[in-house]
């Protein structure tokens, strides 16, 4: 922390200041920050996504720093959009935090935001936003992108005969959070402890890298259906299966070195995709889609047996902040 | 309550099922929820707000039941949108809720954004959303809208020789607090108790009514400058007059039968708007825009020495969550 100065030490307007100063500003606003609204100029539909981080079932203060949180809060947002086939154009930002929170975190929280923009949507930024007072830090995030005259790739276009596909990280943010409980409940995440594949695990938990980039890249190959995997690839796999009336069947010898964190695992926000023809470059071939016949979701052919992911109010307890894998 | 169900019995998708149930559609939704992002057909710009209601500072859920939290929720930002002269035409709603919460009120906050919404600006509705377990309830709810070829209406157009002119109450969401405050501290409000301008003073603190139709009124009379008022006239005023580079002269006689209210008082969500001709209906004239000289506002041509709205980094108290006047 490189200051103590903390938000309730600050007016609104000070506060807001600090973090305008570092958001940067997106392609498409005609009016950014500082009046009622932003207003951006939209080349085609609009998409439109929202998703909150809360301190303990989202996010602990001990393991993100305000940089990851910013990331994060945009990245998960970033992915949403994508997986529409859209194109991100701008972030409105909404946080809430108690008066003790250092400014020096708000700061970082905003250069998160910008850096996540800057690598996974150039041209994407955040445009406006809200400050509120409150005892529980909580980031919601709204995400808009432009469909730039595509269509919507939705979750229910798979068709039997489909290859089912994926781009991004499998089982891969699990493994950091699990890796977090155990080796640092409690306290700051030490990476000089871990090894690289651990390092990796631990810093897509905290600052996830969607595909943003490939969401448009499916789009633009034909891809009959798409969606964001946040919730593990089994559940969300499950989902689209439904919404598109198919079954789909997984290859496990596809789903890299440990297929059930693969299939459990949540918060990777990669791409699930399906495609009629050829995967194209940056998706790899997971699976097939079927007639749909009894169960949703198969695994080498029979229906999958394992946890499917998890749900923030069956599986969250306060104590322990777990998002089950 | 009609219920003892929680949000803790119920899985993410029953949940939002019961919502979903409530919210209506928006016209022009491509896509609504249920995807990884709503589509909207956009006819022109795009506008874009955020505005958070948190247990505490923003609301109390002994004066608030659900379907007020849900109503204000959704006008605090229709008005952002109105104010740029825009017409509303789609909600995202981030619930983030301690598992404790029955759902019978969740249901009602979905009434009160579905009522909301066709009451002050028909069209509008919530396409998309997000759910999340917190300890502090809380509501964030951005807006979009349509400019349909209109240019936007900013704060800092306002030039000197302009009429000022108020669109909604003054003062009366501040009564309307002051009431709750003095006469029903930890209990639900009873209305009967009250007088007719007392009970209207308490529930346009509860669900206010911004003119949200007197928005694209505004625009289309040609107004120069255009804000929402929600932390009290002055301090708006005051925003309006720095953006423009002008001052601001209110005439108090025109400021109703409590000047210093309605000059300090929060939360009302008027439009404060100038314009160089008439004043078209719906609005009424309070002042006049002069050369900047000095102050940004006068109250009968003397700087303004009141207290000036309210800054809730600086104001709120966790054990009042006083929005002061």
């Amino acid at each position: 922390m490189h200051s103590e100065t903390t938000v309730g030490d600050l007016s609104e307007k000070q506060i807001l200041a600090r973090i305008a100063e570092r958001t940067g500003s997106a392609d498409q606003a005609l009016v950014g920050p500082g009046d009622d609204a932003a207003v951006l100029r939209v080349s085609g539909s609009l998409v439109a996504t929202t998703d909150t981080l809360i301190e303990g079932p989202d996010f602990r203060s001990e393991w993100s720093d305000g940089y990851s949180l910013g990331w994060k809060s945009a990245a998960v947002n970033l992915s949403d959009v994508a997986a529409m086939g859209a194109r991100p154009t701008a972030l409105l930002v909404a946080l809430a935090m108690p008066n003790a929170t250092p400014i020096a975190y708000v700061e970082r929280i905003a250069d998160g935001l910008r850096e996540a923009c800057e690598q996974l949507a150039p041209g994407c930024a955040v445009v406006g936003g809200d400050l509120t007072q409150s005892d529980v830090l909580t980031v919601a995030v709204t995400a808009l992108g432009d469909m730039g005259g595509r269509a919507p790739v939705l979750r229910s276009g798979a068709r039997p005969g489909d290859t089912v596909a994926l781009a991004g990280d499998m089982g891969v943010a699990a493994r950091g959070l699990e890796i977090l409980f155990d080796r640092f409940d409690g306290s700051a995440p030490d990476l000089s402890l871990l090894d690289d594949a651990e390092r990796y695990a631990v810093e897509r938990q905290l600052r996830p890298l969607p595909p943003v980039a490939l969401g448009l890249a499916a789009a633009d190959a034909g891809a009959h259906a798409m969606m964001d995997v946040s919730d593990g690839l089994a559940l969300d796999a499950t989902r689209l299966a439904d919404a598109s009336g198919v079954t789909l069947d997984l290859d496990s010898s596809l789903l890299g070195p440990d297929p059930r964190r693969a299939l459990g695992g949540g918060e990777d926000h990669a791409l699930l995709a399906v495609f009629a023809g050829d995967v194209p470059d940056g998706f790899r071939a997971i699976g097939r889609v079927l007639e749909r016949a009894g169960d949703a979701l198969l695994v080498d052919g029979a229906p999958f047996a394992g946890r499917a992911g998890w749900d923030p109010y069956r599986d969250w307890t306060g104590s322990s902040g777990s998002a089950g894998q």
